[in-house]
């Protein structure tokens, strides 16, 4: 396997939901405050030499340039901090970014994270705002907005390779029973088939529990040169792989609406990185901001052949006890998705699992794992894979 | 001096100013096209591994998630693309982060660069928009945008070191003689100091001339590791220092109005790692987003004394014919100012003076180049040194 690219030393993340009376700034603290407290001998102020922020819009809270903010904000002012956007997989491509800086030998230790504080406003500039990830002259000025776009997807799949809406609902219900054994998710309540099946249509063949919700919430993971990480925790994660690409802003520019090119690619630079095969990954967080997305996942990282994501949900290889679990977190789904913390949000499980710390929801003996994350209708797609330090 | 971090194997950059019937995507693509052109040596497709963009806002055309957009319209797709966000200084962050990358040997080649179509809305739209980079709570929300947090900085320079309205007017002058004689720049036209003075206030003591316009436009470089610049170009020119530093995000939390910490510690670092002193400077772009911004930057970068920016601008040592010529380009204040084009648009005209490609701006037997750039009331800063290849 893989030389380490950079080692996690500690992750911290806030409860996910519907938070009043604070700002992102205070969120992102919050994360932040948790990451430190859990790594004593790490002293922020001394330590850290560059922070990393995705967060994806100016908007809700009227407020772009919020790296120096949120430096601010968890003292660290004067050091260089990053605001990377690349909407929904913001926080992923603040990962990389963070990566390449520990790998030039020109960074340390540096913080990363992501945040986004949604719920303030109604759900129709919700709508409109995440909507601004897709392309505005092509797709968002003709009205369409997300649930369309992932529907779309849906369709096809369901026409090219039979999926069912049951299936999809089977995602919803999984990744609702994960919630539950966590105490940050959005969501901590079980679910049926026919509770997803009997919620009002949102862009059919999408119901209201096929759908990620809108939420508040931070994320953060430190991360340290490899030579590093022991100075600073017994039980270091390490990042043995990294991948990103990128596809056309507008879905209807793609020759195929069942996949994710994008995914497909970073796994693969990923995983030849890591020189891992997929079958040796161990537990995995992928990005289900539609029930869809993540069956194409499954397909899309190798998990199994095209078309059979329908058939691997169905017969429980993704749920707790399977052979590889997917979102013990709650997903999107139930955990919730603040858009630019869920990336980080991803790397922060992965943290817990692969150093025993997940709870009621820890997969036994978890050595590789990986997180799957992308913006808009996949025009972004990030992989990393980590593996548990010695 | 020390070695190159990466090299600058070519640029492009567009006429800045009111580009009517244009995306923003449209006017990055013209500005690649012309960085393409200029290094047949290098096959975009093939030898450029990533991207780097810097853009401000989403707002002015309702469109986030611009990389993988930028990626499609300048045919790079599917390699990783990077939106980085830092207000005025979002593209010197990309190309801070750009240099990350081809020091972590993760990336060979990348394009780097930024873009902002500013002038399809009405200019009060702009003003708010831009003021996004300041504080919500503690400053947007109480009325007050960039030119009243600028004259705050320009009243306390008045009132402790007696700078006046006539040497802020100088700035101007100067950087409007130097515009008319860059084809690209938003303005191609003398003004006095009686113009400047006569003009109205916009916020005392700042009048319509000491400010930077609202201009679309877009520029780049192309960055090579140092080991590979000779296979693109005869003449690279080498990035040898880099800093970036951060200070609050309000102007009001700040010990000292009149200077910016933010750019002489990114100074410091930069010159530090450059191994060089602040005489051996041949030619700065600085950030004049007002003309006090300039006055404060000679200061902060060790140019004269804090206090004596004034004196410095009255002696014509940053005029063209001077010791070291400032913002040849015609600076943000005649050049334009299409924020996130702003910082890459500043390496394009260092690269250009190093490489003896100026035109009847050219500094003559350049060496050693700077750029300094921040973002909001300079709670960004970045700073880079520039060598001229052997």
């Amino acid at each position: 396997m893989a030389r380490p690219l950079a080692s996690i030393v500690s992750a911290g993340v806030t409860k996910f939901g519907v938070r009043e009376g604070v700002y992102s700034r205070e969120l992102f603290a919050e994360a932040a405050q948790e990451a430190f407290q859990a790594c004593p001998n790490l002293s922020p102020k001394k330590d850290i030499d560059g922070l990393f922020v995705g967060q994806m819009s100016e908007s809700y809270e009227h407020q772009a340039h919020v790296a120096p903010m949120i430096a601010d904000w968890v003292d660290l002012l004067p050091i260089p901090a990053v605001r990377t956007e690349a909407a929904c997989a913001s926080s992923s491509v603040a990962l990389r970014c963070a990566l390449l800086a520990i790998k030039s030998r020109m960074h340390d230790v540096v913080l990363v994270g992501g945040v986004e504080k949604m719920t303030n406003l109604p759900t129709a500039d919700s709508t409109e705002y995440l909507a601004m990830a897709s392309d505005f002259p092509f797709e968002q000025w003709h009205g369409i907005s997300f649930p369309g776009i992932f529907a779309m997807m849906a369709t096809a799949h369901m026409a090219k390779y039979g999926t069912t809406q049951e299936q999809l609902a089977r995602v919803a219900v999984k990744n609702h029973e994960n919630g539950t054994l966590n105490p940050k998710a959005h969501f901590q309540k079980r679910i049926t088939i026919d509770d997803v099946l009997s919620s009002r249509t949102v862009a059919w063949p999408l119901r209201l529990y096929d759908c990620s919700p809108i939420s508040d919430g931070a994320s953060c993971v430190l991360l340290a040169a490899p030579k590093l990480a022991k100075k600073f925790t017994d039980t270091p994660v390490h990042i043995i792989g990294s991948g990103q690409a990128q596809d056309t802003l507008g879905l209807f520019e793609r020759d195929d609406l069942t996949t994710m090119s994008v995914t497909k690619l970073a796994a693969k630079n990923a995983y030849e990185m890591a020189g891992i095969r997929t079958k040796q990954i161990d537990v995995a967080e992928v990005h289900d901001c539609f029930t869809i997305a993540e069956i194409i996942a499954y397909e899309a990282l190798g998990l199994c052949k095209p078309g059979k994501g329908g058939k691997l949900i169905d017969e429980g290889v993704t749920g707790l006890g399977g052979k590889t679990p997917v979102n013990t977190s709650g997903g999107l789904k139930a955990k919730g998705h603040p858009v630019g913390a869920t990336g980080t949000a991803q790397a922060c499980e992965i943290y817990l699992q692969l150093t025993g710390q997940a709870g009621k929801r820890q997969v036994k003996g978890a050595e590789i794992g990986l997180t799957q994350n992308v913006g808009g209708s996949a025009s972004t797609g990030v992989v990393h894979v980590y593996r548990r330090g010695d």
